[in-house]
Formats: structure tokens, sequence, C-alpha cells
């Protein structure tokens, strides 16, 4: 049997060892994700995110309870941690994790720390968030811990984008949350059993008026919601992005979001987002697949003495950084 | 007087107009880093990174107050916000600068939020440090905010890369730093007054030791010390973090800081480190704008219909990325 068979049976062990090639990106793992490529596209991608101190994890842990043991799905959690550059801190948060997970076969975590570059692991989480799709995998939660670009790359990745905040957190909270919320799905306040969990909310529903001006935000039954206004209703199809709280320590609010996070997905599909944001994801891991190769075709093309000799000069300010790749690339064109 | 000899005579406003074009990219700013080029490689590159709220604005500015009464040095300051993708949060913190910095002539502020994607700002940024360099300042601070990749990129640009840390910021805090550790060449705990702080030092301490086994980190004067056991002795060239606590709000500690920075600059130039930096940094820049041009030139060469044909047949999940890739690039070669 193939490995791709295996894969596609839904053997744990050969899985395991799938995502272990792919991470690495060696040519065998690379072989079986083209054969599995035809049975991805399934799965719902949920992207978590948001600052330190959020309880990302915790939450990420409850919502896969809940998607088991509710609603019988099959989750994967893909946990990325982008600020490991060297050593692996996501490692700690698996042990924590199995406690409430481990044992069940229709669970799959995977954490995974950066290897060199930003690029390198926005691509290698790509195709691990594949690999767990063509296993049948109904969720695939992609966790990242920071706050950064790389959160807006691993977005892009996923159908459903939930930005964690907590009560607390600091001065510089305000200005994260700026940039932040524009890749929101969902707004979940954790840790709202905590002290200042009312400026947290007020904080956010200011900046959602904010960055939907046709919007009124009003509270609800102890949650804060938002409505679009009457003058912005020929525009059906508008999100804007629901602020949840939770208590995931206790599981408190838990099936609100998986309700949220149910609404957000008709919403996909019945604006046509949901294929748009398959486009988009694709269209930014084929150009990033484009630029590695075109680069190691470079590589190939140029000798070694060539590209040491022109970085000499470079570094010897005999010439700018731009002059250097039109002399590199005019001599490999001859 | 052409743009670049403007430059190099401290014309102010021509610096501003000149940053600008650079951060747009555009050909005469290019065509002007380009005739600058040759006046860089003086500067020291400082990078200043940590978590939210650590205090690292109000540390950069006292660090660049320092520079400038103690030491009459001209000081530019780089403030880069990746976790303001589309909108300016980095603009809040520039009006606070201001009270403190403004009116002097040898001290400028820029700051940049992401353009897109992580590497257009990575680019960028190498850019603006670049111009800053030959427009003759001493002292070149990027700051940044967050906690992830972005950090390890803008601290491959810097010579001294500090790494700010505070009392009681949250459980995910020291998963932060196992990574954020190897980027750090000094180590501040701001904040230093707040309850926590010995905790703080202490948890730095044992990971300091945990990631040098041959260091032991003792008390010295209030100020945690970090030293090299006689067995690693033969490496004498080895630098170990020092961990320097302040408090930036009332500038407490900031001499004793920039007495380490000077130290690290000292190590850099001894051992040799500092020439391999630099050569570090253009090899990685290189690298960068050979990968974008060899883009543009796929891009001129094929033709639209081609590559949106192409990307359709992924959507559609008739081919793989893989074999889209390899498609193109022979299309192309033909």
């Amino acid at each position: 049997m193939t490995s791709s068979e295996s894969i596609l049976r839904g053997d744990r062990l050969a899985l395991a060892r799938l995502l272990t090639k792919v991470e690495n990106d060696s040519p065998d793992g690379r072989a079986t994700l083209i054969e599995l490529f035809p049975h991805t596209g399934k799965a719902h991608l949920i992207g978590v995110t948001g600052a330190p101190g959020t309880g990302k994890s915790s939450l990420v842990n409850q919502l896969a309870l809940h998607y088991r043991k509710a609603e019988d799905k099959r989750v994967a959690i893909v946990a990325v941690d982008p600020s490991s550059p060297f050593t692996g801190g996501a490692v700690l948060g698996d042990r924590v994790r199995m406690r409430d997970l481990s044992g069940d076969p229709n669970v799959f975590i995977r954490s995974m720390a950066s290897r060199g570059s930003l690029g390198g692991l926005a691509q290698a989480t790509a195709n691990v968030v594949q690999v767990f799709d063509a296993a049948g995998f109904d969720i695939v939660i992609v966790e990242t811990v920071g706050a950064g670009q790389s959160e807006v790359d691993i977005a892009r990745l996923a159908h459903t984008t939930l930005v964690v905040e907590a009560p607390g957190l600091g001065d510089d909270i305000q200005a994260i949350k700026a940039g932040i919320l524009e890749i929101a799905d969902i707004l979940v306040v954790n840790k709202a059993d905590r002290p200042g969990v009312e400026n947290t909310e007020k904080s956010l529903k200011s900046m959602l008026e904010l960055a939907h001006p046709t919007t009124r935000v009003f509270k609800h039954h102890g949650t804060y919601m938002s409505m679009s206004m009457p003058e912005s209703n020929q525009n059906a199809n508008l999100w804007i992005p629901p602020i949840q709280k939770t208590v995931s320590t206790e599981g408190k609010g838990i099936p609100e979001l998986v309700a949220a996070i149910a609404r957000h997905v008709q919403h996909l599909r019945s604006s046509g987002d949901w294929t748009l944001r398959e486009r988009t994801r694709l269209e930014v891991e084929l150009e990033a697949l484009i630029r590695d190769s075109l680069m190691t075709k470079f590589r190939e093309d140029i000798s070694s003495q060539q590209y040491e000799e022109t970085l000499e000069k470079v570094i010897q300010r005999n010439i700018s950084p731009w002059e250097a790749v039109r002399m590199l690339l005019n001599g490999r064109l001859k």
C-alpha cells in the first residue's frame, strides 16, 4: 500500500510519518502531497491567534473537545510557534493538551516551530494542513503564538479566523488590536471572569464601530453583538465580527463560540466568500512555490565563485546590492 | 544639487523626502540608494525588541536622549510595527516621542508599518536604515513591536540586539523568552520598579544558564551578571548576554545600559563578529533582492492568461500546486 493510500484509510502511524517528511520538505513527502492534493478542499480551516497570555491553547483544547463530543467531528490541531525559531517552545504546550485529548483516535495534534524563515514556516504549515485535510479531518485548527505578520500569513490559510483577547494585558495591547482586528472573523474575550473584562469588551466594541462605520454594537444577554445599520442593508453579505466571551479553563462560552463559528461558515457559503478564500489561499501558495523554484534554478545556474566574488564587492561597498543583482542576473542570461 | 548630495550634507527635508521614496520603493529612491551605498557601513545599528507591554518605546526614547546629551551622537529611530499591516498603529507612539525629542536636528524618527508582506517590510526597513547610515547618523535604533519571526528578521539587521522584558506579563511569556533569548545580545528588564521583578530576573538567569551551560549568572550590586566558567576560558570571544535593569519612565539604569551596549561593540570589534554580522546582513539582503528580481522577470515572461488557466486547474484540484509550477516554468523556458 502506498503512503497516500494509508493516509486516506486513516492510518495514524503513516500520518505521523508523512507529517515529519512534509515538515522536512523531503522529496518523498512532496510526492505524497501531490498524490493527496485531489482529496483536499473539504476541511474547515480555523485559525486562532492573539497576544501571549490570552489562553489560546486551552481555548483550542476546549474547541476540540466540543467538536469531538457534541458534533463527533474529527479534529486536527496545528500549533505553530513562530517565536521559537531555534528551540521548540511549543512542545511544552503539547503535554498540557495531552491530558484532555490523548487517546482519542479522532484527534491529532502537531506542533511546529519556525525553521529559518517565516516564509518556510507558512509553507510548511500550509502543507501540514493539506495532509490533515486529505486525511479526512473535518476541522483543522491552526493556532499561532505572538502578534505580528505571522498571524496575518496564517490567517490567509484559514476560512475562519478567531482573534483572542483577554483583560489586563498591558498598555501596548491597543496598538496590536488595531492591526489584528482586520483579520478577525470572530473576536474572543477569553478569561472573561477576570477583572477588567468590561473595559476589554468596550474597547473592542469601539474599534469595531471604527472599522465598520455603518455598524452599531449593542449588548444582548450579556454579550456584545454587532448589527449593520439600515443604510448598509444593501450589502447583505457584510460580516461583522461578533464578540464572544469565554472562560476556557472552565469551558464557559464554548458552545456559543462554536455556534458563532457555524454562522460564519454559513455566511462564507452563502456569500461566495468560501470559494474566494480558497482561491486566494491557493494563489498565495502557488506564488510562493514559484519564487522558491526560481531561486533554486538560479543557484544551479550560477557558479558559487561568481556569487562569492559579487557578494565580496558589495561588502567592500564597491557596488550596491542592486548593481550586484543586475550583474548576477545578466551573467546568468548570457 | 542631487538628492544624494543633499542627504550627505545633512538636509533634513531631502532626507524626509528620500525616506518616503525608499519606503514606496520608487525608481527615483532606488537610484539615490545606489548612489548613497558607498557611504554606508559606519553607523552602529541597535535593534530593540520584546513583547507588548514591556515599555520598549519609552526605553528607546531614553536611550536616544542619553546618546544625545551624554555622547553628542546623532540618533535615528526606526519604529517598525509588523502588527499593523493595514492601519498605522505606530503613528500614535510618535506623538508621545515628540515631546522629548522634537526640535533636535540631530534626532530623526521614522515609523514604518507593514505593507503586505513581512519580506517587504524587512527590505524597506533595511533600506531606510541604509539611508540614515549614509546620512551620517552615528546610532540607528530599530524598534519592533510583537514577538515573532519579524523580530528575528529585524535582529539580523542589527549589530546589537536588546530584548526587553518586564515583570508580570502573563503566562505565555516563558515560551517567548525561550526563542527570543537566542537573538539577544543584551537582556533588559524594564519597569524594574514593579512587583515580580525578582522572578523575571531569576527566570531569565536560569534560561541564560540553560542556553550557555558553561556560564554562571551571579548578582553584583543588585544586577545579575553572567560569567563564563573556567572550562570555557579557551573561548575568550564568547559573549554572554548581560541582564540590565531599567525604569525607562524615570531614566533609571539607562547609563548602565549604554555602557553595556558599548562593551558589546568592543566585543564585536575585537572578536571579528562586527565584520561577520555585516557580511551576513548584506548576504541576506542580496538574496532577497535576487528573489524579487527573478519573480519580476517571471511575471514579464509569462502571459497572464497562461497563469490564470494554470491557477484555475489547481483550484479545481485537477493538478497540484507543484505540478502547476513545473508547467509554468517549463512553458517559460521553451
